[in-house]
């Protein structure tokens, strides 16, 4: 049987290799394509240009191309489209298209953006703590401790990087520990992978352990080298980070916002209201302030390229200050069950008078998973049970949540021009997508392809049930600007 | 490299068959493992032997052997214990215990006890589809109308059980379709594994389409036929199973509650206070029942072996009533939050002056899991999350989240001295954990190892990011009594 088998390979690799000579005869495959980072995948193809739950139609938010082509030149995107016309649109010019990867019966969309991360969590991820302030203090102060020393957080900063790309995530907004070093190991290896990656390093004053806390006046210092170093190096993004504003002095804060003030592009990334005792506190530490929020944006950190994570328990008026500023929330439901925070309002968040931009988040490790499949699976869940007992309620479709997942990070972080995105221009940052990679997931998936019904309603489905079942088992392949550093 | 590690390896062979042959040549194999369905297995062992959230210590509720030994014979735990200690009684005794399968480094404990699924969903897993009553409208009803068709369900039927015991599930207390073929078809597949199965014909007369309804008395007269056929047939109970009260008359209900008194050691099973539309279409079709419950009990329907799938809107009276009965809930997180139905009060069910009886169900198709694993992850959100702001939060424990899916689940079946336990006499199903079934839970695993602390406190760490982190890749075998019907 292997010899049969064997043999028929080799009569197919010579009548492809005949098929391709014979194309090459007439045609000449593009100089771009010869280079590194860049390419051609046949795939179906999936990316978003708008949020699909505020569009009149699925048409006007989705662009879908159930046998697709995607040419990618120099680590961008140069074309997409359906795979015969692209081809003809190229014979035209006289020109061959070689496909150097077919994906066919798998899906292709832009690479999974999360919005807030730990880098130094991931080994503590799933530990037994209880709510925010016990597991703050019982698992997290403690491993964020290993980061001072710079070769340990070198190696983790490789596995944290594999489990980002192995669950198909390219770009991640990510709080490093209170040390330099941490944020030097994450970009230096995500420079190594030309990843867009967005990274500080925490700012935390008080109220923790001696071992990691800073000053106000060594935190404005140590952010500052570190954006001087990395701000817009290659594809790295830095962050402005302080942890939360009761481990913040009021002067740290204020430090944080002079910062923010003096490198406009750089990002800001915190949390915010994210427990009930954690609110309580902030209160009592900040009398002053009108809420939670306004302690942030007393201190100049609430604007453009500002990422709040979780936001759970924020009222009308903290929704219409992040609108009007042009801040953005990080939604991780599997965080917020997991911690027992709550449930996020993400229907109130997206009110269409003033919209507050929203990107999902795991939060490794207070999130359960590294997987943005995982992720969406119970952003649906808390999106339906937040509406609980309401006359109308309004789902997390599949496509709402695969925009959140892609574009609608992109946009949270200002980035929509570069990630987020398949269509040309764009990074070539994205991921290939098998639809069956367990046999309950074959079962279904079979079921919904058995029934009659249109190309977009049954890819809703197929997504859906993607978002339900899946996990990293699902990513097939990833791409970081142009090149596949991740194959399953 | 390849060469030395090959020639080390025969070397170690060779060795090893040298000490066995020098072990037997003072010593015989007891005969009864010589038989079928017999075997010792070594590995670590875990079971419970009381609800670890109602003893003193910890000791009085687990059994753990870090090196163990399990004797099987004849398809029941003969023996169970210390490696050590074992080997040396046996010596004493002048018999050799050869280990027919060593699984050292991994975990063995009895098999998962799912007490609410349903078999003619599995293919539905994961559809989109709002709340429970839409849900049913458009996506149970057309799927379960399959499963008429006999050689249909026989196929899904293996495809069930396949998954069930690749998730680690080894006994399941199971919804059929209306059609006794669905019935049949389950039980001649879980027959062949020799499986202790629970199931039932669905009795459905109103509120449903035609081509899924029976009449009061077919459905009697059917359910009736079924019991005598397989209730306690081999390893095969069975179950009355209304669908729920919506979809029976009162004349149906009685007639399942004359069954129940016909035949007493039959379970009945069906869903209760699940939905808030769902129980205001109960509170307008039995207006003169005092709760919903009520209309189970005045059927006839609640008592011991009656096991109520959800409960989330149970008060006081309720549980007062379920444990009076002795009946049983079977809790079923990643259903509950799927549909976005509720938080289930595991801690005011359980109460101590007036526990009710609990199991674990995944609900698939409603539930996004076949894992015991993923399901025990989402229960301790859903623990936590139902009592948020409290002053005092009980969250579930590894310990308690693992007694809940083995010998929990047993007790809410009146099968704790069959099932869901190691301890001698038990029926031999059980399963073998692997602790790192991905590069993110080596990691997590290695972390918890690497810390000193005593074992069972390790055992409890490892329990909690198993629960958190793991899914079918963590079963490497299931045994059923005595045979091991499945390994990864």
């Amino acid at each position: 049987m292997k010899l049969i088998t064997t043999a028929l390979s080799a009569c197919l690799l010579l009548l492809l290799s005949f098929t391709a000579a014979a194309a090459q005869f007439n045609y000449k495959q593009p100089e771009f394509l010869q280079t590194a980072e860049s390419g051609a995948y046949r795939a179906s193809i999936l990316y978003f240009v708008e949020d699909p739950s505020t569009t009149a139609a699925i048409t006007d938010a989705v662009r879908y191309y159930a046998d697709g082509l995607l040419i990618i030149k120099n680590g961008k995107v140069s074309d997409v489209g359906d795979y015969q016309q692209l081809i003809k649109k190229f014979e035209k010019k006289g020109e061959s298209i070689k496909i150097n990867q077919s994906y066919q019966g798998k899906l292709i969309m832009p690479g999974f953006i999360d919005t807030h991360i730990h880098f130094p969590q991931a080994e503590m991820i799933g530990a037994y703590g209880e709510q925010l302030l016990q597991w703050l203090d019982k698992y997290t102060f403690p491993t964020e401790k290993k980061y001072a020393d710079k070769s340990y957080a070198d190696s983790m900063a490789e596995t944290f990087i594999d489990q980002l790309l192995s669950s198909g995530t390219t770009t991640a907004l990510v709080f490093g520990s209170v040390h330099p070093e941490s944020v030097n190991a994450l970009f230096e290896q995500s420079e190594r992978l030309n990843m867009r990656m967005i990274a500080g390093k925490v700012m935390m004053d008080r109220n923790a352990p001696d071992y990691l806390t800073d000053t106000a006046q060594s935190s404005y210092q140590e952010s500052k080298t570190l954006i001087e170093k990395w701000h817009k190096k290659g594809r790295a993004l830095y962050s402005i980070t302080p942890r939360f504003a009761p481990t913040s002095t009021p002067e740290q804060l204020s430090l944080a916002g002079q910062l923010k003030a003096q490198y406009p592009t750089v990002y800001m990334h915190t949390h915010l209201s994210e427990n009930l005792g954690e609110i309580k506190w902030v209160e009592s530490l900040f009398p002053e302030a009108a809420s939670y929020l306004d302690v942030y944006s007393q201190a100049g950190l609430t604007g453009r390229r500002s990422v709040f994570a979780h936001g759970i328990h924020l009222d009308e008026t903290d929704f219409q200050e992040l609108h009007d500023h042009g801040a953005a929330i990080a939604f991780c439901p599997t965080s917020n069950l997991f911690l027992g925070s709550g449930l996020f309002k993400l229907r109130e968040a997206k009110q269409a008078q003033r919209p507050v931009r929203i990107g999902m988040g795991t939060d490794v490790g207070a999130g359960t998973s590294f997987s943005m499949l995982q992720t969406l699976n119970e952003a649906y869940k808390v999106v339906l049970l937040q509406q609980n007992g309401r006359d109308k309620i309004m789902a997390l479709s599949a496509f709402e949540g695969f925009y959140q997942a892609t574009l609608g990070g992109a946009k949270a972080l200002y980035l929509d021009d570069k990630i987020g995105s398949l269509a040309p221009g764009h990074e070539a940052d994205f991921i290939v997508l098998d639809w069956k990679a367990t046999p309950l997931q074959t079962l279904r998936m079979n079921t919904i392809e058995e029934q009659k019904q249109d190309e977009l309603a049954q890819l809703a489905e197929k997504l859906f049930a993607l978002m339900m079942l899946g996990d990293d088992r699902n990513i097939a392949a990833a791409v970081v600007s142009g090149r596949e550093v991740y194959k399953k």
